[in-house]
C-alpha cells in the first residue's frame, strides 16, 4: 500500500466507527428507554475517545506529507485536501482542553434543560459564562493555528471558507428589507382569514401521509426509514438514513413539513458519491449546503401552490376532509402552509421571519466571542434586538428568549448563520433548477420530483466535498452566493411581485 | 490505580464496546433496511477487531499476575477468575486462524441461507466440510492449551465446567425414557381432540397481549423494549434489554410464547448484579443457565394450567373469543399450549420431544468433531437417528433435516447440549421454587410473578458468574444437575403421574 492507500484505509476505519456512532445516536433519540441513558452515555464516550484517537493519530501527518509525492486523481487530491483540513483542525486543541470543554458543555446542557423549563436565567448564567469563556479560548487557539480571526475560525468549522465580513454583506439586505417586508406580508395575509382545518388528526394517518410524500420525493426505503423522536432530525449513514419526525394530534402540518425538511437532508445523504462513501471527500460540503437541501424541498418546492395541488387531495383523504368544504380547498391549505407571523421561537418561524432570528443570534454570538458583549448582558441585548427586528419584547421571558436554543449551552458558536446561508442557497439553487427544468412547477403539482432530484444529484449531492461552496454555486447557478434570489422568492410568493 | 483497578478500567472499556455492539446488532435484526447490510457488516467488523484487540491485550496478562499479590474481596476474586478464563480462551487461537475461520463461517452462513431454502445439500456440503475442519483444528488448539478433550474444550466455551462424559450420563435417562413417554403422551392427547381457535388474530392485539404478559412477569420497561424481528431473541444490555418476537396472523400462541421465553432471558439480564455490570463477573453463568431462565418461564411457569387460568380471559378478550365457546375454555386453551407432536423441526418442538432433537445433534456433532463421522455421511446418520428417536424419516429432505439449523454452518459446535441442560435446570429450579413458595401455583394463576422472580433474583440472577453452575444449583436446590425433576415434570404434566 502506498501512503494514499494507507490514508484511505485509516479513514475507512474512522468512517466505520462513525457509522456505528450514527446508528447508536439515532437509537438514543428514537428508541432507547430513559433508563438506558447512563450506561449509554458512558459507552458512547468510550467509542468517541477511540474515534478521536484515530482522528489525531500522528501517522496521518506523515502519510499526508508522503502523499504530496504521489500522482493522484482529482478526487483523491480532494480527499487528501479534506483529510488535511480535518487533521489540522483536530490538532488545534489539546486533549486536556477538549476534556475540560466536554465536561463543561455536558454540565451546561443538563442545566439548560432544567433552566429553560423553569425560565431560570440566574442558574443558567454561570454555566453559559464558562462555556463562552471556553469558546473564546477555543477560537483563540484555532485563530492562532489558522491565521483566521477568532469568529471566522469557528464559522469555518461549519461553513468552510465563509468569513464574517462576507456574512455581513450577505445578511445586510435581509436585515434592511425583511422587517418592512414582514409587515407588508402580514398586512396582506390579514385580508383573507384562515379557515381552521380541525384539531384531531390521527397519528397513523399522519405517518402514512409522511411516507407517501417521502416516496414521491424519491427517498430510498431500502436505505433508510422513518421513525419518531422528540425533535425531528436526519441521522444514520448514506447507506441507511434514519429520519425522524414528531406527531401532534392537533396539527398534521408540523409532522408533514418536518418529514419534507428532513427528507431534503436525507436525499443529500443518499446522493453522496457512492464510490467514496468511506472517505471524508464524500461528506456534505457544509452545514449551509446541507440546510439548502432541506429548505429547497421544504420552502421552495413544497410550501408552494404547486405542491399543495398535489398534496391537498391526499391530505383531505387522509383526514376525511370534504372536497366541498372551503377549509379543505387548495387555496386555504396553501394559506396554512405559507402563514407569516412574528413569533418568539426560531424553530417555529416561517421563512420570512426566520432570517431575523438568525441575524440576531449571529450578531450576539459574534460580540460574545469577541468579548464586546458579556453573558450577563445577553438578555438585555437579546430583548433590544428582538424589539428592533421583530417588534417583540422578551424582557424577563428567558424561556422564549435567550434560553430557547441549545446551541450556545452546547458550545456551538458560529453555527447559526448556516441556517440562513442555507435558505439563500436554496432559493438560488431552486431558481437555477427552474430555468434548467422549465416545467418543474407542473411536475411538482403532480408529485413528480425525479427530474428535480436528478438535477440536485448532479449539481450538489454527487459532488460531496470535492469542490468549494463557491465553485458549486457558480457551476450550478452561474454566480456565487447572493441574497437576491431569496428576497425575490419572498416577494413573489407573499406579495405577488 | 493498582493492578486490579487497571483491569477493571480495561474491562469497563470492553463492556462499553459490547454495549454499542449489542445495540447495533439488535438494530440490524429489528430495524435496519436490507440495503444497509453491506456497510453495516464492514462497520461491525471494524468494531469487532477493536474489541478483540482490547480482549487480547498483553497487559491483561501482566495485570493478572500482579493481582495475585493483592488482597481482593470475594467478588473481585471471582471477577479476576472470569477475566483470566476469558483471557486464556482468547489466547488459544492465533489471529490468522481467527481471520480464516471468520471468513469461512461468513461464506458458509451465506451459502446456508440459500441452500436451506433450496433443499440443496451438494452446494452446502463443501462449506460445511471446511467449517467442520476448522472446528476440529480449533478444538485441537484449545485442547492442547487447556488439557481438555477436544469436544470438552468446545463445550466449555458455552457451558463452563461441563464435560461430555457427564453430558452422556445426564442425557442417558432422557434418551432411554423419552421415546416411549412421547408415544404415551400422544396416545393420551388423542383422546381429547383440540378445538381450533380460529385463524385470524390481529397483530396489534397480539403485541398488546405480549406487553401485558411482560408487565405481569415484571419486565422493566424503563430498561428495555419489545420489537419485531425474523427470529425472536433477547439482545441489548442489562440497562436496556432489547427483546423481539414475530407475529403470525393465524397463530397468536407463537408470538405469545416467544415473548414469554425471551422475557425469561430478559429477567436474567435485568437482574444481573447492578454494581458489577461493567465487569465480566456480572455476566450470565452459562448458556445452559440462560436457557434455564427462559424455559423456567415458558415451560414450567407459563405452559401450565395455572398460567392459562390467568391468561385465558385476557386472551379471549384480546381476540373476541366468547366465554361460552368451548374452544375458548381454559381446558381447550391449555391443551393448545401443551400439545405434543413428533416433528422434524427443533425450534417448533414441544418440551417432551425437544431433548431428542438435541441429543441427536449432540451425538452427531461430537462424532464430527472427533473425526468418527464425516460431513458426507451426515444426512444418512441424521436420518438414522431421526428414525430411532422420533420415528421420522428425513431421507432426501435436507431442509427439514441436516440443513434446518444455522449452528453448524456458523461453526458453533458444543452449543446444542445447552438447550437441554437449560430444560433440566429449569425443572430442577422450578421444583425448588415450588417448595420455597408453597402458593406459587395460586400466584401464577393470578398473574403474580413477583415472588417467583425475587427467588430467581436471589438464587440465580444476582449471582452473575461469581459461582459455578454446580454451586448455584446445589445452593438453590440442594443438589447438582440431575434429569429427574425434568422427567418428573413431564410425567406429571402430560400423564398425570
Amino acid at each position: 500500500m502506498n501512503a494514499y492507500e494507507k490514508l484511505e484505509a485509516h479513514f475507512t476505519k474512522i468512517s466505520d466507527l462513525g457509522h456505528i456512532s450514527a446508528i447508536v445516536n439515532w437509537d438514543e433519540s428514537a428508541m432507547m428507554p430513559a433508563g438506558g441513558g447512563a450506561a449509554r452515555s458512558r459507552a458512547m464516550a468510550t467509542l468517541n475517545v477511540i474515534s478521536h484517537d484515530l482522528a489525531v493519530a500522528p501517522e496521518i501527518g506523515a502519510l499526508l506529507a508522503e502523499c504530496s509525492e504521489l500522482e493522484l486523481s482529482a478526487w483523491q487530491q480532494a480527499n487528501v485536501r479534506i483529510i488535511r483540513r480535518n487533521f489540522d483542525r483536530a490538532g488545534c486543541l489539546s486533549s486536556d482542553f477538549v476534556r475540560e470543554q466536554t465536561e463543561a458543555v455536558m454540565a451546561s446542557e443538563q442545566a439548560w434543560r432544567v433552566s429553560r423549563a423553569q425560565n431560570d436565567w440566574p442558574t443558567m448564567m454561570p454555566h453559559l459564562k464558562r462555556v463562552v469563556s471556553l469558546a473564546r479560548s477555543e477560537a483563540a487557539q484555532r485563530a492562532s493555528k489558522t491565521g483566521l480571526a477568532p469568529y471566522d475560525a469557528m464559522l469555518d468549522l461549519y461553513e468552510p471558507g465563509m468569513r464574517a465580513d462576507r456574512l455581513d454583506a450577505l445578511f445586510e439586505p435581509l436585515k434592511r428589507e425583511l422587517p418592512d417586508l414582514v409587515t407588508a406580508i402580514i398586512e396582506q395575509q390579514s385580508q383573507t382569514p384562515l379557515l381552521p382545518l380541525g384539531n384531531e388528526f390521527d397519528v397513523a394517518a399522519q405517518r402514512a401521509l409522511g411516507l407517501t410524500v417521502m416516496e414521491a420525493m424519491g427517498f430510498d426505503f431500502d436505505h433508510g426509514r422513518l421513525d419518531t423522536s422528540h425533535h425531528p432530525f436526519c441521522g444514520g449513514v448514506p447507506e441507511d438514513v434514519r429520519l425522524t419526525t414528531r406527531y401532534n394530534s392537533d396539527d398534521f402540518l408540523q409532522s408533514l413539513f418536518a418529514v419534507i425538511h428532513e427528507t431534503g437532508h436525507a436525499m443529500y445523504e443518499q446522493g453522496r458519491p457512492k464510490s467514496w462513501l468511506s472517505q471524508p471527500v464524500s461528506e456534505a460540503l457544509s452545514m449551509g449546503t446541507h440546510e439548502s437541501q432541506s429548505l429547497l424541498m421544504e420552502m421552495q418546492a413544497c410550501r408552494s401552490l404547486d405542491f399543495v395541488k398535489f398534496a391537498g387531495p391526499i391530505i383531505a383523504e387522509a383526514f376525511g376532509g370534504s372536497a366541498s368544504d372551503p377549509a379543505w380547498s387548495i387555496d386555504n391549505l396553501y394559506r396554512h402552509v405559507t402563514q407569516v407571523k412574528r413569533g418568539f421561537i426560531r424553530v417555529d418561524a416561517d421563512e420570512a421571519t426566520y432570517p431575523l432570528h438568525v441575524i440576531l443570534r449571529y450578531e450576539l454570538e459574534k460580540s460574545l466571542l469577541e468579548g464586546t458583549l458579556e453573558v450577563e448582558d445577553l438578555p438585555a441585548a437579546w430583548d433590544e434586538k428582538m424589539n428592533a427586528y421583530l417588534g417583540l419584547s422578551t424582557a424577563g421571558d428567558f424561556e422564549n428568549g435567550v434560553l430557547q436554543d441549545v446551541h450556545w449551552p452546547a458550545g456551538l458558536i458560529g453555527y447559526f448563520p448556516t441556517y440562513t446561508l442555507g435558505a439563500m442557497m436554496a432559493a438560488q439553487l431552486f431558481a437555477a433548477a427552474r430555468k434548467a427544468i422549465p416545467d418543474v412547477s407542473a411536475q411538482i403539482s403532480c408529485g413528480e420530483f425525479s427530474v428535480l432530484v436528478a438535477w440536485l444529484r448532479a449539481h450538489v449531492h454527487h459532488l460531496g466535498s470535492s469542490v468549494s461552496a463557491d465553485d458549486l454555486l457558480r457551476s450550478a447557478t452561474g454566480e456565487t452566493l447572493t441574497p437576491e434570489p431569496f428576497l425575490r422568492h419572498l416577494k413573489s410568493r407573499y406579495l405577488g411581485e
